[in-house]
């Protein structure tokens, strides 16, 4: 099934939120530090945590690999317990991998992600071409399983040297190599672009190359996007994108007298009720 | 000591040569697999076979990280040990990870790669711009540690659409980052370049560019460069290399009569010659 499974879960929750897990263990909770337990364990329990709290309001669950990566084989046994329980609850999870390689490489990483750790969703990076983006869209079709998210703009001041560069601009390529590479009989075609919420010119003129596509949208919340940038990116239908908010979400606890799961989740439910006042929906 | 290391290396074994581990489980030799054992065994037993018997005739050894997260966390393990063995042997990894992705998740990624799992080197992609960099080249600088190369132009042929797109094309702005970036006191800057040894026009431009930097070198053997491309990227001293070839050495048994680890040490060693019959040298 392909990306259709994140879009009938947002219909289904009423929600375009993606939740991010981005478990930096300096901003973990004292009381989840606090027991005497490693760094691995304080992050499985926190991410865990964080999980079923965000749960009821999410759309879907985003896990920043490079997080799990930096604690070793037990991190990356913790990533694949996660998308083991998002799955049993019946929450897509996009790998944000960002991975970068091209063909039996990139095969390997789409295997990897797709297959083995068992993610609905990946997002690749595509400055290497579209041999670095065919791999991943022919495990998705393989396994029948979730698309793929081509970084197009992405949220962040620097990439502007490469991805608005050129003429066409470098974005409009990927937006390009998103548009053919795209397929499948779901909603939406089962390649994406990630297209960040902090540049509305660019975001209009994405959605513009793009009317069709689903777009997973960073930058909202913790990186300064609101939602103007977010409206940018809205198809014709108002639909069109997944909003992601990470740290925004997971920390809200350092902000407020509750505890980290109920502010986690009074964060998502906030965060939701923004995102349908500017009449986004799936 | 920052890429110095490597440097040291090339120049005590007078050898270009940077040996590849690819482990693609299907190509693993019969023998390897013949005897009842996991996947994950197989591959463990291959690499560490291999790496014994390349290490004499290489300066340093790149890991393709895709191959050790296809197995999950008991193939991370392997990419560890590999690391430790590497080390111990006073020989130079290369974590070829091309992470992309910015500030926190970087520094991250950074920290992974550098310092928990401990390789001298990482490559990386800036697609993101500077932000995708510079987190790091601190991570390396921090530990005191290898480099980081930044793909400017890669090997491979749909590369094109991104890399050679745009006026100036983008592997300039790639390879400005490159010089704008790289320190320290070695021989060579600690930040290089990732230049393939398939296109010699784009190659010699980038040394021009860059004409002190290090350029880790992919292309050469399996994927089509020969020696006329590794010309092209020689610095002003016939230095400036390392060259990497993975499986025209690793998989060198598969048109031998000999074993993989004896043809594994002959393929690395003609492939050395083959590098300093064109005069390179460190």
């Amino acid at each position: 099934m392909p990306v259709q499974s994140l879009v009938d879960s947002a219909r289904r929750k009423e929600s375009v939120l993606v939740a991010g897990l981005d478990p930096i263990p300096s901003r973990l909770p004292e009381d989840v530090l606090d027991d005497g337990s490693t760094e691995v364990d304080s992050v499985r329990r926190f991410c865990f945590g964080v999980l079923e709290a965000v749960e009821p309001e999410a759309a879907a669950v985003k896990l920043q690999a490079a997080y799990f990566e930096r604690l070793g084989p037990s991190g990356m046994q913790i990533y694949a317990d996660l998308i083991a329980a998002a799955e049993e609850m019946g929450l897509p999870v996009i790998a944000d991998v960002k991975r970068g390689d091209i063909g039996d490489v990139a095969a390997a990483y789409a295997e990897a992600h797709l297959s083995v750790y068992g993610a609905h969703c990946v997002t690749v990076n595509p400055y290497m071409g579209e041999d670095a983006v065919i791999p991943f869209v022919e495990e998705a079709r393989r396994r029948d399983r979730g698309g793929v998210f081509v970084l197009v703009a992405t949220s962040n001041p620097s990439a502007e040297a490469f991805q608005l560069s050129g003429e066409p601009p470098l974005f409009e390529t990927a937006a390009s190599l998103v548009e053919k590479l795209g397929g499948g009989d779901g909603d939406y075609p089962d390649v994406g672009a990630v297209v960040g919420a902090t540049r509305p010119e660019t975001g209009r003129r994405v959605r513009k190359l793009l009317p069709d596509a689903l777009f997973l949208v960073p930058g909202y919340g913790a990186q300064g996007g609101g939602t103007d940038g977010v409206r940018a990116l809205l198809d014709a239908r108002d639909g069109g994108v997944l909003v992601n908010s990470s740290r925004a979400l997971i920390y809200a606890y350092e902000n407020s007298e509750k505890g980290y799961r109920e502010a986690a989740r009074e964060a998502a439910r906030r965060a939701c009720e923004d995102l349908r006042s500017i009449g986004a929906r799936m």
